[in-house]
């Protein structure tokens, strides 16, 4: 690959993470460049003019100077990276269905799951909004549904498309596996559980932090 | 095609008319089968256990009988759809950046345009729960920050990924276009408005009802 890429992300972020893990189960050379979203440095006037109109990272950055281009969501930036690779399978249903998984995982996963480990342990409970906490009890039952979903799927599968991984599985491992941040136990999920030490044994599997 | 195809919707729903919509733009032949999701005719057992574990539309059915497969994602069975056409950009970049609208679109936009029409249209304010009334004012806050991305984005660009009409495209009008009856007008969204009118003109084009 003759142009470089550059990940625009909050080390924290487990969006940014499964960037990071596509590059490096991919061998992929990546550049960081870290924000610290806490501080608003996504919001910048030179943020949103140049990397993300929408104001939020991951960004993957294609190329350098005038001709770089930037592409936001996380799953987007790892279809782009896993292109023509066995991250993504090759027949026109596996496909899409690896896209159902990752479609899923944004909808219905990372809205829970995802933000009650933002809230409870980095923002911090005491410092959120009346309308957030109202959504603690709604985001717990949405984040569990999700989590039952996923271990009565990985009960008769080793990977989410198949036997082999996908980037369906990168996608869901990114905040599944640090649910237990968010309060989300794992103790009732024993297919979850083995499926991130499956995925924790991938050759160049790298870890989070 | 020779496996035939069956969308399991509910005709209200605008993520079960971006399939209609890609099937008819793509000449496909589409069965349905209705279900009022508003007296639970998706979480019956025989539902969730044979049409989709997460006991929701819409699901593309493709082929009949126990070789029968399942997609549910909206946005995953339009891929499927159109696969190999022109809906899909046919390089690589424009391929991702294709897919990051459509992620935005579950993520930023339907959460926000898509569950106000929800709530408001058909469960009825006076219906809504403590916790979905406290939702109201961040996802009208939203919906109007995702429809002002949009519209800043149309002001250069014909569709989203280009020239022509691609499945993001597709992904963003179903519930842009009918957003006022979610309350959300579309006066301060020029570029929206003539984007809708262009998608509208296109061949083969159907309306939501």
């Amino acid at each position: 690959m003759a142009e470089t890429l550059t990940l625009h992300e909050d080390p924290r972020s487990g969006n940014c993470y499964k960037i990071r893990l596509t590059a490096a189960l991919l061998g992929l050379p990546l550049a960081t460049r870290a924000y610290d979203i806490m501080q608003g440095e996504t919001r910048t006037p030179a943020f949103l003019a140049r990397v993300n109109a929408n104001g939020r990272i991951p960004v993957l950055q294609i190329g350098d100077g005038a001709g770089a281009r930037f592409l936001p969501e996380s799953n987007a930036a790892c279809w782009y990276l896993a292109h023509g690779s066995h991250l993504i399978p090759a027949d026109r249903f596996g496909e899409a269905d690896c896209l159902r998984w990752m479609f899923f995982e944004q909808y219905n996963h990372e809205p829970n799951v995802a933000t009650l480990r933002f809230w409870l342990r980095f923002v911090g409970e005491a410092n959120l909004s009346p309308e957030q906490r109202a959504q603690i009890m709604p985001k717990r039952a949405g984040g569990e549904a999700a989590l039952r979903l996923i271990d009565e799927h990985l009960a008769a599968h080793a990977f989410f498309c198949g036997a082999g991984v996908t980037l369906a599985d990168i996608a869901l491992f990114a905040y599944t596996h640090v649910a237990g941040e968010g309060g989300f136990g794992l103790g009732d999920y024993p297919h979850v559980r083995a499926w991130i030490a499956r995925v924790q044994a991938l050759p160049g599997f790298v870890a989070m932090d």
